[in-house]
């Protein structure tokens, strides 16, 4: 849909976007607890604690931590939330479930065909050795690890989305963000980027997720080997 | 040599241990000015001004900034002092000559085998952008880019090594600093890493680089593939 040149990087959200974390932390929830818990009612609860948990960093009321030590101390409430106990080490182990998530299907092979043309990078709030556990597991190739952690704030801080731009020496409008979440893509527009929206309609739960955005995006698709149909076939214009 | 439990990731210098700075540069040079200058003795001057420049980062002189600006500065600098003058698109692309350097030839193989055991990133001073292009270039795949960007100071500060480790979710002492200069593996053991030494005998010219450590290190081995036999043979040390 836009007229201006072809990106020369792209930078992806990762959960939900790329990952299932639904259904991934589920799996490990149930592995710990079985039957004595909900496990994909824990699941949500434990996400709606983390946009809550990144704010006391965006609001400077807590310096920066890695999204594994937030991840963690939102573990601790829900699990008293949902009467559970567990020791230091399954409780360490059960926070790992967010490095043990897997891609979507069309992920994988959609990233490797990307990487011909374009620098890869996510640009995840997850850190480091998160964001590289999940590259190990799914068999995902990038050219860095940009995000939160490198920027030492958490999205939709327009920091993040500049500084990822900033490492792969591109303008912000030489870059593409790609993310099923349209709070992201606000925001990454607001910092200079171009954005690409992907349906996952199923992030939540059966039906509970975005089909389409709900604000201007310059690419919008059915999942990500659709929309590396169109940047791969038309110079991504 | 060492008796303690194998590393769980790798970092490398890359100037000199993995890639060969002074025939790349020389080369850029070569193709810029052809025999209007001699370009090993320009690639030579330019190194020279590296540690001086990072200092003023290290000594808090300065802001950091990446190594492609320090570099550019300096290059700048050296071209006056050989009497040379080009346009400024000249100069910006003769300073993407330490993105194009080639691997010494026992490097991309080994870092393919390392990689099915251990964690492996580069903790060079080169800046995010440089390290994603030398890792096109030469077919590596790293599971994250660290070093000096990420720990916004210059090796040997101590911050740099531990900041890498940290990424990794590491301890200093569960990770394994590569490098073919005594002087970088010597602070990496003072933060707390181990360190193994590969010889470049030829890193600044035939007959000059290092053959042998000077300082104490828990591997030395004759290149990266030597380094990758001992490692995986023996569950690393």
């Amino acid at each position: 849909m836009s007229s201006v040149a072809a990106p020369r990087a792209l930078l992806f959200d990762v959960f939900g976007t790329l990952v299932d974390w639904r259904s991934g932390v589920a799996r490990e929830v149930q592995a710990v607890f079985g039957g004595a818990v909900d496990a994909a009612a824990f699941a949500d609860a434990w996400r709606d604690e983390y946009q809550p948990a990144m704010q006391e960093v965006r609001a400077g009321r807590i310096p920066f931590c890695k999204l594994d030590v937030l991840h963690r101390r939102n573990c601790d409430r829900v699990l008293a939330r949902f009467g559970l106990d567990a020791h230091e080490a399954t409780r360490r182990e059960l926070n790992l479930a967010w490095h043990r998530l897997d891609a979507w299907p069309d992920v994988t092979p959609a990233l490797a065909r990307l990487r011909a043309r374009f620098l890869l990078a996510p640009c995840s709030n997850g850190n480091i050795s998160l964001m590289a556990a999940l590259a190990r597991r799914n068999g995902w190739h990038w050219d860095a690890i940009l995000g939160a952690e490198h920027a030492r704030d958490y999205k939709p801080e327009l920091v993040v989305y500049r500084a990822a731009a900033d490492a792969f020496d591109c303008a912000p409008q030489e870059v593409l963000m790609v993310a099923a979440h349209s709070s992201d893509l606000a925001a990454a527009a607001q910092a200079g980027l171009r954005t690409a929206h992907i349906a996952r309609p199923d992030e939540h739960g059966p039906g509970r997720g975005e089909r389409q955005p709900s604000v201007p995006v310059d690419w919008s698709a059915s999942d990500l080997g659709a929309l590396a149909d169109r940047l791969l076939d038309d110079g991504a214009h």
